[in-house]
């Protein structure tokens, strides 16, 4: 069992959250606000392994952090969980830096030349950050076989050791290791950040969340 | 029979070429100055119905003309092949944006709200831009089949007719209609030329150029 603290209390972090505790976990839900409602009404229908808090308090409980807050929040969100509260911890961020401000479809809000992954990773160096999860619609990060076939996950991070924790956890939510692909460092998140646009627009073209891809090669 | 202008002269642009040769069509290679080495060399060998010349001869020979440049050279091409040459052709582009000037990996030189295939139909209105093919290597654009699996091609534009015509052109090289995701108008561009950042990490961590994707979905 592990305490997992979950930043972001949206259907993402609600959903992981979920799946953590049916993995007998213990999480925390973080958010802005300690009375946060939504985080309050999902603790309180998850049982007892489950509870909420604020971003920090939620960092401080987690053995492994997970960003699950929306793009334009994400940094905001990891200032107020605290520096000191991640230092030395597996941070997997799942977010996306997408830009809504000129409606929809979005674009990305950080150049092809940084990711929000490593912005994460240069504003608290001590963090252990992965990238993983972000290219698919969390019911399917969660459970892989509501999708069928062979598809996979990316990870990518600096930290070769927090890489191989992200694949247990992912090896327990239905990802086998032959379903992994292994980007390299975090610069691998401007690989599977730029992706997402490529997600958005396959989306509108099925009329649908459930899908994911599948490298085939020679 | 088909006459088509290939603009680049470049293993895209040739191994694009001899695909359509090996259809039975007529193929001018095009290049910035009619002299080009490379075009002479591959049209000597390619046989009686390969031709090479200038970007504007290229683009005037086809009744379909096939934008193979480079990323930076696609715009200046264009320009060269001339708008007059280009009205009313159905122009497939299959470049991609990337920017090698801080080295490799490289990051995409058009932001994502915008992309190379919609500068090349604004600068050329008259011009029925489709964009397809650019998210492989160009041996699996010509033959598929080298990469087992159900894997996809996409494509986008805004002219409903010039997406048919680039239909048959992929069944002929071996994409059938259920393996042609069509990703809408030609903003579906951003989704596809920002899917190559992506394709150029897998390639890393593939070690290997013949791979594709196929989308799943429940």
């Amino acid at each position: 069992m592990t305490n997992f603290g979950v930043l972001g209390t949206g259907i993402v972090g609600q959903t992981i959250g979920s799946a953590l505790l049916d993995l007998d976990h213990q999480v925390m839900l973080g958010a802005r606000d300690a009375a946060n409602e939504k985080a309050s009404a999902w603790a309180a229908e998850a049982g007892e392994r489950a509870s909420h808090g604020t971003f920090r308090d939620a960092a401080g409980f987690g053995e492994i952090v997970i960003n699950a807050t929306s793009g334009d929040g994400t940094l905001p969100a990891l200032e107020a969980a605290g520096t000191d509260q991640l230092a030395g911890k597996v941070v997997i961020d799942v977010s996306n830096p997408l830009d809504f401000s000129n409606g929809f479809p979005p674009s990305l809000s950080v150049p092809s030349t940084d990711s929000l992954a490593e912005r994460i990773q240069r504003a608290h160096p001590s963090a252990r950050v992965v990238k993983t999860l972000n290219t698919m619609t969390c019911g399917v990060m969660v459970e892989p076989a509501r999708v069928p076939g062979e598809h996979q996950v990316f990870v990518c991070g600096d930290d070769v050791d927090a890489k191989v924790t992200v694949g247990e956890l992912l090896g327990s939510l239905g990802w086998p290791a032959d379903r992994v692909i292994d980007l390299g460092g975090l610069t691998g998140a401007r690989a599977t950040e730029s992706y997402v646009l490529f997600w958005v627009y396959v989306r509108i073209a099925l009329g649908s969340n459930d899908f994911n891809i599948q490298v085939h090669r020679a």
